[in-house]
C-alpha cells in the first residue's frame, strides 16, 4: 500500500458498493481499513455469486482490496465493547446504514465522540440523514432516476431513458464520502476534534449537473437526450465505421472542423458556407451529419482515428471495456495491477491517485471474512483468549 | 464558506471543468481558492456564451462560485515573480494544464518545490504525466468513449452507444484530483512537506468499471448496452407509463417482487412458476417483461410512485433534471443555494458533502476576470502601486 495516509485507521462498517467503493480509495492511499462485518455472511456482496472466484465473489473482490475484516455482531455486550476500545485507537468509522441504525446500535457519533473526541464519523446513505426519504431503500437505478441524469441519457428525445453504464448513483457518494473523510482529517489536524459526516447518493448526484443546472435555474432549460452528440456544437459526437464500431470526434472548432474536412479528403466542406462557421454547422446540422456519417463508413474504426489523430482532429475509439483496460496509455499508468489471492494473481484496476510521497504501490488480496479477528482483537487490543471467546461469541 | 478547510490557500490555475469542478469542492469546504488566469479573457469557458447572465456565461459560474480571480501573463517575468511570492504563502497549486505545460512557464513543482517546500501541486490531464497519449487534446466525449463506458451505454446491443448526460470524464477527474490534495495535505500534516500529485481523465473512468473490470479479468465478460435493466436480475430496470414519463422499480428480490405482484394487482404472478424464483424470471424475461410493460401503461409515473413506494417496492421516477432539482429531498438537504451575484440571488446547485464542524454554508459568486487583483498584489504580497502596475502590464 501506498503510505500517504499511513497511521490512519478507518472501521467501516459498509457494504456493498457506495460504502466500500470510498474505504477502497483510501485504503489505495495506505490508511488502515478493517472492515468491521456482521460474523453472519459479513459484507451482502460477499453473496453476490454471479461470477466467482475460487469460492469469492468477484463482485466483491473488486471492491475491498487492502483491507482487513473483523466479526462483531455489535447487538452481543461484549462485542460492543471491543467496537468502543477499537474506536479509541481509530481516526474514523464510517458507515452506509440508513440513518437512524447507528443510533439503534449504540455507535452514533454522539456516542462515539464522548469515547474518542477525536473520531471521525461518515455516513453514506442514498437520501442522507434529515430527508423525508431516509427510511427509504436507496439503490443505483432509482438514484440514477431520481436524481435526473437518465432523463437525459439516451439516443434521443422520445426514445426511452437508458441508465449509466456504471453505477455512478453508488460511486458519485463514495468519492464524496472520501473527500468528507479526508477533508475531516485536515481539519482535525488544526483542530484536535473529529466530527460527523453525512453524504447522501442523491445530493450527490445533483452536484453533478454544474452547467446544465445552471442553464435550467437562470434559462429555463430541461435537458434532453441527444446520443452522443452535444447539444449545439457540430461535429461533435459518435460516428459509426466500415467495422460496425464506432469513432468520437470533437470538431466543433473551426481549426478541428478544418483539420477534419482535409483528413477526409472533402475540403469542399470548409468552402461551403452552410457549415463555414460554428453558427452555419449547427443551423444546417442534419445536412452535415448526414455527408459524415456516410464518410465515416468508408474506413474502420481504427482507421479513422490512426488518420484523425495524425491530423489533429480531437478523436478517440468508442472501446469494449476489454479494449479500455487494454489501451497503452491505461497500461503505462499502471491502472491494471496485480493482487496475489489465494496463491495466484489475479488483475484489478489500479488507483487513479498517483503522488510523489506514495512510493511503489503494492494491494493486498480482499480478505476472508474474519480473516483479522485475531490479529485485530489479541495484538491490537491485548484482548485474553478467553475475552476473544466472548466477543466472537453468537448472540 | 464552510471553514472545514479555512486557512488552505489554493493557487488555481485550471479552467474549465475538470480542473475547476475539484476546486470548487475545495472551495465549497472553506479553502481559498485564487483562481491565476491569463489577462487575456481567462479562463476560456468565460467565453461560453452559450447562455448568458448579466453578461457573464452561465456555464461560467456554474463552476467558479467561492473563488477569487488575479489575472497573471506568466510570460512577464515580474508577473511570474509575483506567482512565485504567493507560491511561498499558499498550500497548494492546481493545473490542469498540459504535460509540461507547467514546466515551459516555469513553475513545475520542482521549481516551486525550492520556493516552498511544503507545497503541494496537482494537475489534472487527459492521459498524465507519462501516457504516450500525453499531447493529444482530452474532451469528456472522447475520456468517455475510450474509458469504455459509452460502449455499455445505451438501449441495446446493436444500438447505437450514447454519452452519459454528465461530463463524467472531466467530473470524475475533478474529484480524485480534489481527493489527492486533501490527502496531501493530511500527509503534509505529519511529514511537513509538499508532494506533487498527477490525475488522469482516462484513469479515472477506468477505476469506476470495480465490478465489470473484475469480471473481465475473472471471466472474460466483456459488457454490453442494456438500456436501464439489470444484465441479469428481473424486473430491475425503467417502465414506461400513461404520461408517457417513466417510472423504475428493483424488484429482483423475492420480498419485492412479492410486494410488486400486489401493488398491481396480480398476485398470480407470484404463483406462476416462470416467475416465482429469481431463475426462473430470469429465464422468462421476456414474457414477464411484456406483462409488466403492459401493466405500467395503466397509471401515470406519479401514481405509480406513490402506490410502490406504499407498497414497499423500491421504486422511483425517472425526473426530468427539473424536477430533480425541485425534489423534496434535495431541498430539505440544502442542495439548491442562493449565490448573490451582481446584486441579485441566483441559484445554484448545494455542497453535497455535509459536515457538523462547517457551520452554516455561504456562498461567493464567481469573480470577474481580475476582480481581486489589488487585494491579493497588495494585502497579500504588500508590493507598491508600481509594482504592481509592473506584475500586471501587458507582455
Amino acid at each position: 500500500m501506498a503510505d500517504i495516509l499511513k497511521g490512519i485507521r478507518i472501521l467501516d462498517l459498509s457494504q456493498v458498493m457506495a460504502g466500500p467503493f470510498g474505504t477502497m480509495i483510501l485504503g489505495d492511499l495506505g490508511a488502515e481499513v478493517i472492515k468491521v462485518e456482521n460474523p453472519d455472511g459479513g459484507d451482502l456482496c460477499r453473496n453476490n455469486r454471479q461470477y466467482l472466484h475460487k469460492d469469492e465473489s468477484a463482485y466483491f473482490l473488486s471492491l475491498n482490496r487492502n483491507k482487513k475484516s473483523l466479526t462483531l455482531d455489535l447487538r452481543n455486550e461484549k462485542a460492543r465493547e471491543a467496537f468502543y476500545d477499537l474506536v479509541k485507537i481509530s481516526d474514523v468509522v464510517y458507515d452506509n446504514f440508513r440513518p437512524g441504525t447507528a443510533k439503534n446500535l449504540g455507535i452514533d457519533y454522539d456516542t462515539l465522540n464522548k469515547i474518542n473526541p477525536r473520531i471521525i464519523c461518515c455516513s453514506v446513505s442514498g437520501f442522507g440523514a434529515e430527508s423525508p426519504y431516509k427510511d427509504r431503500p436507496a439503490l443505483d437505478l432509482l438514484i440514477q432516476a431520481m436524481g435526473g441524469v437518465m432523463s437525459f441519457t439516451g439516443e434521443a428525445a422520445g426514445r426511452p431513458p437508458v441508465r449509466l453504464g456504471y453505477p455512478m448513483g453508488d460511486l458519485g457518494a463514495a468519492m464524496y464520502a472520501a473527500m468528507a473523510v479526508l477533508a475531516a482529517l485536515v481539519h482535525r489536524s488544526i483542530s484536535g476534534k473529529g466530527q460527523q459526516c453525512d453524504v447522501a447518493m442523491l445530493d450527490s448526484q445533483l452536484s453533478f449537473m454544474t452547467y446544465r443546472a445552471q442553464y435550467f435555474f437562470l434559462e429555463g432549460i430541461v435537458p434532453e437526450p441527444i446520443g452522443t452528440a452535444h447539444a449545439t456544437s457540430v461535429p461533435i459526437q459518435a460516428f459509426r465505421t466500415a467495422d460496425g464500431l464506432y469513432v468520437t470526434i470533437e470538431a466543433s472548432h473551426q481549426k478541428f472542423f478544418r483539420n477534419l474536412t482535409k483528413v477526409i479528403g472533402m475540403s469542399e466542406l470548409w468552402a461551403d458556407k452552410r457549415f463555414a462557421t460554428l453558427a452555419a454547422r449547427a443551423l444546417n446540422r442534419e445536412e452535415l451529419l448526414r455527408i459524415l456519417e456516410e464518410k465515416f463508413l468508408e474506413r474502420t474504426r481504427d482507421e479513422w482515428v490512426e488518420l484523425l489523430v495524425a491530423g489533429d482532429v480531437p478523436a478517440g475509439p468508442v472501446n469494449k471495456l476489454d479494449e479500455a483496460l487494454a489501451d497503452p496509455s491505461i497500461l503505462a499508468r499502471k491502472m491494471v495491477v496485480e493482487v496475489e489471492h489465494k496463491g495466484e494473481n489475479i488483475k484489478m484496476v489500479g488507483n487513479p491517485i498517483k503522488m510523489s510521497a506514495m512510493g511503489s504501490e503494492s494491494f493486498t488480496a480482499p480478505p476472508t471474512l474474519g480473516e483479522h479477528n485475531a490479529q485485530i482483537l489479541a495484538e491490537y487490543l491485548n484482548y485474553s483468549e478467553e475475552r476473544i471467546r466472548e466477543v466472537l461469541a453468537p448472540v
